[in-house]
């Protein structure tokens, strides 16, 4: 069985010696200072390694079943969920008034990386419930707010977003459900809603589902479409429960992973829905949170492939295979480790430098939330609707890969589900695909993003790397030439593809949109470049200020330099693929594939 | 469910309009005309159509099963197998002394392609028996050829490869399993083997086991290791079956897919062997079919690829969503369909660009084959022993790639196994392991292959590639502009790659090893590049000829050009990757990951 450690002085490195949070002046990081974060992380670990990862084989294996139109969780999930309420986990950066903590939203992503990392499956019944929340915080009434947040806060209640039909995913304005109005204000909500993560379960009293659908006679497409919230319980005037709603599960989907998550069909045969803010507002309703949900997904992308290095390291030192062509290092066993070879080492440091690079690049981005919701700060909350589809996209895809160079360590241990490996990997790859397929999130950045505000949050992206490189170079000749200068190339290889799609874009559109994956992945290689190049001028000033820790900040400075000299020349790649335009992408009639 | 159409008109291409197999002066190659391809090409993608693809699901889906100690295959494979064997399809390239039809290999590999791409699980039945019936027509005794040939020749009985033990794989030197000579000339088997593909089954009345073990009181390590006939049930001398041999099935593994194949541990517990070929000379035996294997695998890619493609053409034509930003193209519909979105299409000429080169390849290699076998020609042998760990390694990853980018195409839909695209990836991803993971393919590639003869066959390789250039150039710009120098361009990155190898390989054979991945890749690109440039200057001929088909090679130019200027530009970023030497790769102490 694979085994996880939860990364929390990588983390404790990222937010102190990196991201200095309690001096940024960010609202609310005054009081996290190391000791504080320590301690919720370690805590957070404890509960990821010590009860969550042990479970994450079973709920692959076991997987959710229906009967009866009952849901049941695999074994050990309910206590494990009973745990994790109990820590008081699923409202840490909730409202007090609620329940919850009011941490920041840095700390709840820093230590769901590990609730993923650990239990991919079964960290989703809280997410879930965290995103309907939060848009009942944004949108609903007071009453609203009062009959379900604290029962979502607590997770005692646990809630889903139903988006999706079968005929409709991402263009959602094709949508069937519907929504008839009743004389005492509410709706009778009728549908087929499918995909519903964590849609039905035995975890919780109540299950809140927050529902999209057209109110009769309103306007055509996206336009009339509103959101609902349809509790599966009724709830009384007085907050108890009352009788069940005309919601049923019509059944558990079969999928590649996150076999421990009920994935639901949900029927809605005239249930009784609340409207969730205004009519015909359903889609901004929905995707008020949407920087926070794509950048969670981003998060589960470095959780996976975090858990699977984790697992090939371990592999990769303890395995005995060929010799090291070098000379022999373990003369006294009958063969080398795996990780003499250099083809391994490869594979260990591709995925080494991803996930310490994006762990950096996904906590950067949650102060940048924080930033623009405590500050209220227009130019953070630009910056990072600007990245959102870059983390989502770039960390989901690599993540991915991640896990599957992970599992290739194993050799055929990798592929039989005895070890695990294969779960990583199957448990990943849908990340790529929910919460805005990644060609979504490219079409996203490069039809949306890039020209929102006439530009002006990529052009800030670039101003900031180019006073970073400024204000960091010229100390030291080895940082300048390893880090400082592969960066300013990347990141003028970014600039390049964004000036051929102002230049192109314009008399064709699809010259922008056929490099738009290419440049979401670029975009991505230049944040993990400048992530590096700030993790390694922090290891700098570490070693130069006589840590006693020599060992963890060196190898952050080797690991830098490899994602540096092997990964972010990626960029001249994807610039010269977004350069050959339109027609190689679009000029084969469709008839002829 | 999926579906599968043979792709017989593309291969009929390769063969005839691009390889010219018939004036090729291949031994056997003379009869093998477009009417008579044509006719088995067909008969056998009717077979893979209506018969094989059906039941690839359906395996899947159940499993084989082990019941007191047999085992089962799922439903519907017994039956298939039967018209496999009626139809003569097992025996295709096998002599016609055992029943074999005496065929070409070129003619098992392209069907090959078929049968694996409509049900690989299956397949694997019949293509490890051609494994073992090959290894004993290369080294087995007259008698022995007598006794198992006819029977494994027509899958009346099949054959498995028994090489891997619980604590080694790809050192086979640490191999436990022994074998104590008897008196009667005879060998008793005793030890535990993994991972055997279609160890047992219920549709062969008796298996031929070829078992690695080492004879007692032999060299250590790799130099004492034998190859051995274990006959699951006894051969009388007149032919009939005897008692059951002492080998038996220890388990079926759970894996990530080809559930339909079942992958056992056995165990032979003093089971009766016969020595395959000369004492101690086991790796020799096994390994000399091996450019065969490992090129019957690099199919497997391209196979899992073209039928996961094929499926998500279908779906970006059905499937409506979202509109085209340069116009509505089905004004009369809700939406347009996915492919007139770049980024659909940016995926699916990915995969098109990269199944059809990889045909190409695949089928250019088989020739190489044929020539090597039938001319005895030593340089065709050296040429394919440099491309096979291309053909394997690149393949196969590429191949498992194209599997990920046409299961997104489905979004959700890719995810739950109800619309099979999960299963394409899921089987495909065994490609990149079995027969040698693809990192020890770029160990033999760069560390054996390319110094092999004084570096003669990859300088035959390069001059290949500078002599079709120089005769195919001049004669029109455009397609020196799309093919010609594209072609240039990377294959020169890829001298520049083996330069900076013999440059620095001397000094630290590491800084070769580091890049041995990169550098596979590269010459994969290459060699596609090579393919394309190939195929566009028959499609041009063919279109100046005035052919009556001229969408499908205007289609083949239009994707021939879409490799060549979104793909091979790879080699830059590889020889980037390779040129930065191993100090990035080697320097983190082992501790430190």
């Amino acid at each position: 069985m694979p085994s996880y450690t939860a990364p929390t002085k990588d983390m404790q490195f990222v937010l102190h010696d990196v991201l200095n949070i309690s001096a940024s002046g960010i609202p609310g990081y005054d009081e996290l200072d190391r000791d504080f974060t320590a301690a919720v992380l370690e805590e957070a670990g404890k509960l990821s390694s010590e009860v969550l990862h042990p479970l994450n084989v079973v709920g692959d294996t076991e997987g959710c079943r229906l009967e009866n139109g009952v849901v049941y969780t695999p074994s050990g999930f309910k206590d494990a969920f009973e745990q994790m309420k109990d820590g008081g986990w699923p409202g840490l950066d909730m409202p007090e008034d609620f329940g919850g903590q009011a941490l920041p939203y840095l700390m709840s992503t820093a230590v769901g990386e590990m609730f993923s990392a650990s239990n991919q499956a079964f960290t989703m019944y809280q997410g879930l419930t965290h995103g309907a929340a939060s848009a009942i915080l944004a949108h609903g009434s007071d009453a609203q707010k009062q009959t379900y947040l604290p029962n979502m806060v607590s997770c005692k209640w646990t809630g889903t977003m139903n988006l999706t039909e079968p005929h409709c995913g991402t263009d959602l304005g094709l949508m069937r459900t519907k929504a008839e109005p009743q004389a005492d204000g509410s709706y009778k909500i009728t549908g087929q809603k499918i995909f519903i993560s964590a849609g039905d379960h035995d975890m919780a009293e109540n299950i809140v589902h927050l529902v999209l659908a057209k109110i009769v006679g309103g306007p055509e497409g996206i336009k009339g479409v509103s959101l609902f919230i349809v509790p599966k319980v009724m709830v009384n005037d007085d907050g108890s429960l009352g009788e069940r709603n005309a919601v049923s599960v019509g059944k558990i989907e079969e999928k590649m992973g996150i076999h421990g998550n009920s994935t639901c069909v949900m029927n809605y045969d005239g249930a009784t829905g609340f409207l969730l803010g205004q009519e015909h507002k359903g889609m901004r309703a929905m995707f008020t949170m949407m920087n926070e949900a794509r950048l969670g997904v981003g998060m589960q992308g470095l959780a996976q492939a975090e858990a699977a290095y984790q697992n090939a390291v371990i592999y990769a030192k303890d395995r005995l295979q060929g010799r090291d062509v070098t000379g022999v290092k373990n003369p006294d066993g009958p063969a080398d480790p795996l990780i003499v070879h250099p083809d391994i080492r490869r594979s260990l440091m591709d995925q080494k430098s991803f996930t310490e690079g994006a762990r950096a690049f996904i906590l950067w981005g949650a102060t940048l939330i924080d930033q623009a919701h405590r500050a209220e700060d227009k130019d953070a909350d630009g910056l990072i609707s600007l990245l959102t589809p870059v983390i989502k996209g770039f960390l989901t895809d690599q993540g991915y890969d991640m896990t599957v160079q992970a599992q290739q360590v194993y050799g055929g241990h990798g592929y039989i589900e005895e070890w695990g490996m294969s779960q990583y990997t199957r448990d990943a790859r849908i990340a790529m695909i929910y919460e805005g397929a990644n060609g979504v999130q490219a079409l996203d950045l490069v039809g949306r993003k890039l020209a929102t505000d006439g530009g002006k949050h990529v052009m800030a992206f670039f101003d900031l790397v180019k006073s970073f490189c400024k204000e960091s170079a010229g100390a030291d000749e080895a940082y300048d030439r390893d880090f400082i200068e592969p960066l300013k190339t990347a990141s003028k290889d970014l600039q390049a593809a964004g000036m051929y799609f102002m230049q192109n874009g314009m008399k064709n559109p699809n010259n922008a949109l056929a490099g738009s994956y290419d440049f979401m992945h670029m975009f991505g290689h230049v944040c993990l470049g400048l992530m590096w190049a700030r993790m390694a001028k922090a290891a700098r000033a570490a070693l130069d200020g006589g840590t006693s820790d020599p060992d963890f900040y060196s190898a952050k400075l080797t690991t830098g330099r490899y994602y540096m000299a092997r990964r972010l020349p990626a960029t001249a790649l994807h610039l010269a693929r977004i350069q050959s335009g339109a027609d190689p992408v679009m000029s084969l009639d469709a008839e002829l594939f």
